[in-house]
């Protein structure tokens, strides 16, 4: 059984959320553990084997360490068939690789940089901003339901995983607006509050 | 045959690396377009695709248009064969997964930072600094060849480009110096460079 770290509430509960839909939640040893939060609360957990004492982070069964959120959540799919991808070889396979990227090459660095107010040339140059990330967004999604066609990917769920996090950055298209409710109502946040909040009674009993 | 819009001596060049090693360039349409460069150079080119101007962008056999390095090299590779992977399902698939993650998401936005000097704590909080991209890259290599074991793969070639591009951010740590050579005696170094200086000759007469 691989085991996931996890820690309610941060970047690793888009991975929860891919399990929970995947109905594989209980095929994964999770393991909950600490971080250090925004705010600055919480801690490096000495039970945490990331590097950097950050989550998600992914450890197989061949004992193979896979960090980012992305990877860990293409080799969950792999795993278990490709039920949320698009597999090597078919149709829209390079889209879906171009959008797994994007999340973590563009979008975050983009969400970071606005919210902490950097407007450094060399980020913009790099990574541009939240208005050409809104853009991209709303020509991708077109009139499609998801990134992907009329299947829910990983591409959706990572992508609106920083919606989630941050309503108010949800760009301000009708496309992109309705693809967000929609992808909140094939996830089953429900469940997802549940297990949250069961996270969280372990973390405070542990400290 | 896919097209690749390519600019010379930039972050498309690891593509052109790629298909080289592959012997596939002749399998690959390059368009050479200009890109606005870090010392202002350049222009965004009309005839690039890409929403924002950059380099690479692929547009495939159906027409799908792909974005991000790693994502580009991953579908490259998936179309002929899989050469410089580790295939879905087998050994080594998650590390593989994990390195092609990490460069954009982490190596790309803490070298940013690195050349810029942006010393921000929202930054470092989110990516860390090349301190640990150092430590991480040494401790994934290990004692290996490469970072997936004796053969070299796309995690190799896209996390050196980042050295090739700036040799003296090259960690300093013996396995990561005799790797980052392994990788460039793997690569046709010289063929890449005559390739660029021919692709260099056709912008200038393009403008
Ligand atoms: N690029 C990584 C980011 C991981 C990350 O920054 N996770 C946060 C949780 S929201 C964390 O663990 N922060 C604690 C820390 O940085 O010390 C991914 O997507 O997996
Ligand atoms: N994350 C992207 C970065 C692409 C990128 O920034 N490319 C540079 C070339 S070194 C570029 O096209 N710059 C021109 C510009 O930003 O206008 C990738 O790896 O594909």
């Amino acid at each position: 059984m691989p085991t996931l770290y996890h820690s309610p509430n941060t970047r690793s509960s888009r991975v929860i959320a891919q399990l929970l839909l995947m109905g594989k939640l209980d095929q994964v040893n999770v393991v909950i553990v600490d971080v250090v939060r925004n705010d600055g609360s919480g801690r490096a957990d000495p039970n945490n084997p990331h590097p950097e004492g950050k989550v998600p982070f992914l450890v197989t069964d061949e004992g193979e360490e896979i960090r980012e959120s992305a990877a860990i959540m293409m080799y969950l799919d792999e795993l278990y068939g490709a039920p949320l991808s698009i597999p090597v070889g078919e149709k829209g396979r390079g889209t879906f690789l171009s959008w797994m990227m994007y999340y973590g090459g563009v979008v975050e660095p983009a969400m970071v940089a606005h919210f902490s107010e950097i407007r450094h040339p060399a980020m913009i140059g790099a990574f541009r901003t939240m208005t050409e990330v809104g853009e991209c967004l709303t020509k991708g999604l077109g009139g499609k339901q998801f990134f992907l066609g009329d299947k829910i990917t990983l591409a959706d769920i990572i992508i609106a995983s920083a919606f989630q996090w941050a309503p108010h950055l949800t760009p301000d298209f009708d496309n992109v607006k309705s693809w967000f409710n929609r992808v909140n109502d094939a996830l089953d946040l429900e469940a997802l509050q549940a297990f949250e909040a069961r996270g969280m009674e372990t973390l405070k009993k542990a400290i």
